[in-house]
């Protein structure tokens, strides 16, 4: 058939033209004579292609030159882990802010490795609403502060970066990172899980202040320790090298499309387009989320009837508008507004919506 | 340019039928709309690829019920630190056998998990042998025992399955799963890296006989349990969704060559044949691995004056004939035959040699 709008919260939809070009070049990379998953990742074509990634996210994102550039694997799961086996060190404690599914998360896989306290969660709110701020307890002496700026599940989001004084903040990027420009300097490591605003999933991107890699941390494997895949620009062992030449492609592409100062003002565009949709439904639509913590990502909605909602998701498939359906622990829609999903998509889907009202009225 | 000749150690070359295919498919996957990397790894389509693999790698090694089939990310190098993680309680100690690079990582790497007794090492041999089965010393309480079938950079291979009695035996077969037919049952626990003869790196396929997922390991993270993983069919969090596809595509186009028989007459037929003509050189060319220990898969040679190295990478390159200079390791030349090298590559390889001796003579 042909291409879809796809609402994917991840993995989720890629730009076009990047898929374009990754097909074209599929047998023959590079005047290689081979796909890029057949390079070594110890040749000078690759080693070109991954340095150029870099420096193309670094000037996206206007990446501070103390901070190191990692192009990790096993989602960002593992790195719920790998962050206070390398950030903690025997005995230490950690903040936790907890907004939503993922935030949950990654206090559980952290717990090993370090005393997690959780400074503040907005979980008795059902994660409608981030924690307010004043009932936050952060401890000066943490070895770091977590916290998740965009919930992809929960579909709630940090609009600003939270003041933690002298305390690494630590983010967990992976559906927010590339939406919009951010103050790299504010946070001491940032990573993303790529398969949401990177490109395809078994890529983790990482940008850590480079203090922190001199951190002894938790006995650990040399494989486990980012300071040594900075050491070896993150071809400590072999990467995954498709991942890290799609990531290239995408940044590429954000490049051409103006930067993030542009992405932001079309995910503004996409999400108000959206919301307006839902809010003047006259409560056919609605979402729960309190209006200053809704995400501009991740759109969750309900029809006023749950009995129309089978039906929503299979004429909305039929009409070419994909991956609507909500989380399973949430149920209801979800509409995922990645970079790569253009606002024509938003269009048909908003069009779509009043269209269904009406017929199922 | 054409396509040329790959030698590559890993990532390595892949089968041009399966390439063509991704790239075919690479907008519009299985009738869907979108590419495999967009969709959601808990979508029907997904799930029935990724059920469908794993039924096709089954059934090309057979692989009894009673071992598990997992898909992880983070290398073979992260295998090396998870499986004692998983394999060893507090205290135990795990034999290895150590036969080259590879598998004396794999105890640098396990040693912060696992007492570990290497068993055996032919490093005073500088690996150019297997180490004498004499001279092993197995321990029937350890752990488990590893070991590291094939050698990609020493070039040396086991070619029958050690017999370690009751205690489970764990393999690195990342350079030559797939080359033949397999005892699976011989095992405990199989893994390989994709890179070499599966798919694209970022991915490694684990084959483990399910008692073993029942040790309670060392404290680890739920994210590093393979019990977790195969509890949740591989989706404990997002996989690596385009490996796993291209694995996918490997595996039907084994099928299609007529399975693991077919392949490990070629694999011979290739490996016979180069190593004839090194041998056939009239010292021309040499190998310097023990008869009954040379790899398959990775064939080292040497040419006899060391200063003509570097005319015989450039010139072969500019034949089509990439990838063959040796690990830095070690200098001289290396051609690795994994199952995606026809023997016409093969053909074109040593028929360079020839010629290139007779110019160079």
């Amino acid at each position: 058939m042909s291409r879809v709008w796809n609402f994917s919260a991840g993995p989720a939809a890629l730009p076009q033209a990047v898929l374009e070009r990754a097909q074209r070049e599929m047998l023959d990379w590079n005047g290689s004579g081979a796909s890029v998953m057949e390079q070594s990742h110890r040749g000078k074509r690759f080693i070109e292609m991954a340095a150029r990634t870099e420096e193309d996210l670094r000037s996206l994102l206007g990446i501070p030159a103390d901070y190191a550039v990692l192009f990790l694997q096993g989602g960002a799961t593992q790195q719920f882990a790998q962050i206070p086996m390398n950030l903690a060190g025997e005995g230490d404690s950690a903040d936790y802010l907890v907004s939503g599914h993922w935030s949950a998360k990654a206090v559980g896989e952290a717990s090993t490795y370090v005393r997690v306290n959780v400074a503040a969660s907005s979980a008795a709110d059902d994660y409608l609403k981030l924690p307010e701020r004043s009932s936050w307890q952060l401890d000066p002496h943490a070895a770091y502060v977590h916290y998740t700026p965009n919930e992809t599940i929960h579909g709630v989001e940090f609009h600003d970066i939270p003041d933690v004084g002298a305390v690494p903040l630590v983010a967990d990027m992976s559906s927010n990172i590339l939406s919009e420009p951010l103050d790299v300097s504010r946070f001491g490591l940032i990573y993303a899980g790529a398969q949401k605003n990177i490109g395809p999933s078994g890529l983790v991107v990482m940008i850590i202040r480079r203090d922190l890699l001199q951190r002894p941390g938790r006995p650990m494997a040399r494989i486990f320790r980012y300071a040594e895949h900075a050491a070896n620009d993150s071809m400590l062992n072999t990467p995954n090298t498709w991942g890290w030449y799609v990531a290239g492609l995408t940044f590429q592409w954000l490049h051409e499309q103006g930067g993030l100062a542009a992405m932001a003002e079309r995910n503004r565009a996409k999400a108000a387009l959206l919301y307006q949709a839902i809010d003047g439904s006259g409560g056919y639509y609605s979402n729960p989320i309190e209006l200053g913590s809704r995400s501009r990502m991740n759109v969750r909605f309900s029809l006023y009837d749950g009995a129309l909602d089978a039906a929503f998701v299979a004429e909305s498939e039929a009409a070419g508008l994909i991956a609507l359906k909500g989380h399973k622990a949430l149920g209801g829609m979800r509409a995922s507004l990645y970079n790569a999903v253009p606002l024509e998509a938003v269009q048909a889907l908003t069009a779509f919506m009043q269209d269904f009202a009406q017929r199922h009225g």
